[in-house]
């Protein structure tokens, strides 16, 4: 077996690096951290818990730099023109879906505290940066918003966070410049302990049956967006940062 | 209006950036394409026809450089770990579906001919290149491929070529170095004209109407993955270079 120490040696100096078998190819830090990005974003990751070491500066500079920004605004601009081509009917029932975190509201000044994702997910400070209501608003979706009420669709802010977080939510929405929407949606006590795409896709089920037709639905989640009682079409916002089921 | 003169001479003088309202960002070509590219491969884009012309060398650059392969890479270790998980029966009823074109068969060299999706789908020039059945594998989904099989998965081939090329596909499949699929199926005469997500959700029903599981979906366009009869997990493959709806 001594044939195999430098082998092994090689194997031990490239750590970090993709070495194994036949059909691996080693790459550099970016070409790993791009294709990690790809499968968070596309949903093929499935789950994950913390970004991988390798990948913090990388997610620190997407998410600090024109990228993160930039792919944000495309998203909008992809909603608005879909937006535009719905027929408003006069009856008000014509209803788009809104996240809240990471989608109208950006956590980002806490996720600079705290690593960019880098350590597991701690609800205790989360919560109290939520209680502080000063998360700022994601421009583009701030604009999308405006634009969105203007054509004459109800908004509905469907969020993860817990009724306990009502009024710190509503203070901060309106904080960063929301204003009108038609229902916040938080969950309930018979909502507590559900995957996030279970309870939002039971929240627009309901949506639907009272009649509201769910043209379009933003998120940076897969799971804000997949599931049963999906939106005509779905915009999936950027979020290297953490994952959701 | 003199005043907008300059204004006007501004933007004119900016082509090709994001210049118009007080929310944009002006970015340079790579973040352009990057978030160009995003939107593409989360769906966000929705309908699409040609590449952007100022990301033509951008695509070319991704498809023919290490990040596609890479990619692809991680979609295939991502599915792999998947599998690995999925506890198979003795019934021989868990089934993986595959797409072809740019999931287990590469038509990079055509496009490399004709310019990388800067031009409208040419069908006849296209069809010309099937018949050549001459396509290679992409590399990480063979690899993919032959360990879903030793794992038990039955292989269903789903595409949107047509059953007048079952002939140079099988060729093309074995060439390629993929062997013992369960089942090739391609659009027979009553699925013409449908949409891709209608006739691939379509034929993964009957798949499960006759008693498989259908536990994975790999495929590089949303139309082969999501629709009705989705798989318990679907793996999006990298593709800037063309849509299917």
């Amino acid at each position: 077996m001594a044939y195999l120490l430098p082998i092994l040696l090689y194997l031990i100096s490239t750590t970090g690096e993709i070495v194994s078998d036949h059909r691996k190819i080693r790459v550099d830090d970016d070409v790993y951290c791009e294709s990690w990005r790809f499968s968070v974003e596309t949903n093929d990751a499935g789950y994950w818990s913390t970004v991988p070491a390798r990948c913090v500066q990388f997610v620190q500079d997407y998410m600090t730099g024109d990228r993160y920004r930039y792919d944000s605004e495309v998203v909008a601009e992809n909603s608005l023109r879909f937006a535009k081509t719905v027929e408003i009917s006069d009856s008000g029932s014509d209803g788009w879906v809104f996240d809240i975190d990471e989608t109208l509201l950006s956590n980002l000044p806490y996720y600079q505290l705290i690593g960019f994702g880098s350590k597991t997910f701690d609800e205790e400070s989360f919560d109290s940066w939520v209680d502080l209501a000063e998360a700022p608003a994601l421009p583009a979706s701030l604009s999308l918003y405006k634009e969105l009420k203007q054509l004459g669709f109800k908004i509905f802010l469907l969020t993860g966070r817990s009724e306990y977080q009502r009024n710190a939510t509503e203070k901060n929405l309106l904080y960063a410049g929301f204003t009108n929407w038609e229902r916040l949606i938080l969950r309930g006590p018979s909502d507590q302990g559900k995957p996030a795409i279970v309870y939002k896709s039971e929240k627009r089920s309901d949506l639907q049956h009272e009649g509201y037709r769910i043209h379009g639905n933003s998120g940076d989640q897969w799971s804000d967006l997949l599931g049963f009682a999906v939106a005509t079409r779905s915009f999936k916002l950027p979020n290297p940062m953490y994952y959701i089921s």
